[in-house]
């Protein structure tokens, strides 16, 4: 690991990002309380990390905050933003007009943070048509020749698990390159394809695998 | 890696206990379709792996498929419920009667999986006393006394980062030890509890991060 890094930000992992995340949900909370400063120490604790890789982990983009009087909530909150690229609007499409999609949109904190669900699709014949929150829902099949015209930054999958797959697919022919799946399975994608997947079952599976073996 | 592994279940990786999810939520899908059996390779191509893990994350747990014939999806299906402790009622306690906990007692599956919410606190003097699904709510400091007469297993934090940690060791004082947190924060435990950590924000930040700095 090298500190200096300041090449490709490719080369950032996945669990900085995630701290990154979470440092500035607190910072935007210490913002709320009206807190002007803010310590190393005091971000490693609510980060569940340590303040060595707070440091580390904000050296990658540049130099902030000074010795000993800690970082400005404001300026750290600014570059934070800047950094996970959420001072951006980023157009979302989401196929399948279900319970999830209608859930991420009433998600509090979504349009907040820059997401915008500008278009959604199902193959469904009686949901083609219909109105889903402000938005009419299209056939999947006018994806391809909506994507690049309407600008589509990242494509939700909201389809059930054998249906995943197709759509990943289609999502990708159509020039996305940042998708979200909230189907239960694991999708496969080109290399230039970033995937996030969230799936609340998997998680609680993961309790109960455990508490049942502990119980044994 | 020692595929004999027959030791204290601990030892699995959660990576393998994720897979055997995915593999059992296909198994469910053919089960409804009505296939009679499933090869190591198509459930290997569902979850994104190989037909060589797929065989080696079954064999902690026995024998299971003939070869050439592959695996009854009935009996895989019973099998991995079983493994995952999904044949039993895990009772949840929700900490913050909001949003999420809403959802959450709605997400469609949470039942039908085992998973029953009995309890609901809060900390808000106005929520106390009111109706929460079918739950009333009641004031977080009787949780100590109530987790062990009504024999709660999970734990969900549901509250805003800040107040997070906080649950989490109330709800390990209360020999709770099995955690499921929704705020967007890492929390402290001891070595024998158990938390996973669902967070959407952290994962659409993910996205807009690489997207950002992809297009810089």
């Amino acid at each position: 690991m090298n500190s200096q890094a300041r090449g490709p930000v490719k080369r950032i992992a996945d669990s900085t990002v995630r701290r990154l995340s979470l440092y500035l949900s607190f910072l935007e909370e210490l913002n709320g309380s009206g807190t002007a400063t803010v310590s190393s120490d005091v971000l490693a604790r609510l980060g569940g990390t340590t303040s060595a890789q707070v440091r580390k982990d904000l050296s990658f983009f540049g130099s902030f905050g000074k010795r000993g009087l800690g970082y400005s909530v404001l300026e750290l909150t600014a570059s934070l933003r800047d950094i996970l690229g959420l001072g951006r609007q980023w157009k979302v499409c989401v196929v399948g007009a279900g319970k999830i999609g209608v859930a991420l949109a009433r998600y509090p904190g979504f349009t907040y943070k820059g997401f915008n669900i500008v278009a959604v699709y199902d193959t469904d014949i009686q949901k083609i048509g219909s109105q889903w929150d402000a938005l009419t829902v299209r056939d999947v099949a006018r994806l391809p020749e909506d994507a690049i015209p309407e600008g589509f930054d990242i494509g939700v999958i909201a389809v059930p698990a054998e249906a995943a797959q197709g759509v990943a697919d289609l999502l990708v022919a159509s020039g996305i390159t940042a998708i979200m799946n909230f189907a239960p399975v694991q999708i496969a994608v080109p290399a230039d394809v970033i995937v996030r997947t969230v799936n609340m079952a998997l998680e609680f599976e993961g309790l109960s695998f455990a508490l049942a073996n502990r119980a044994k």
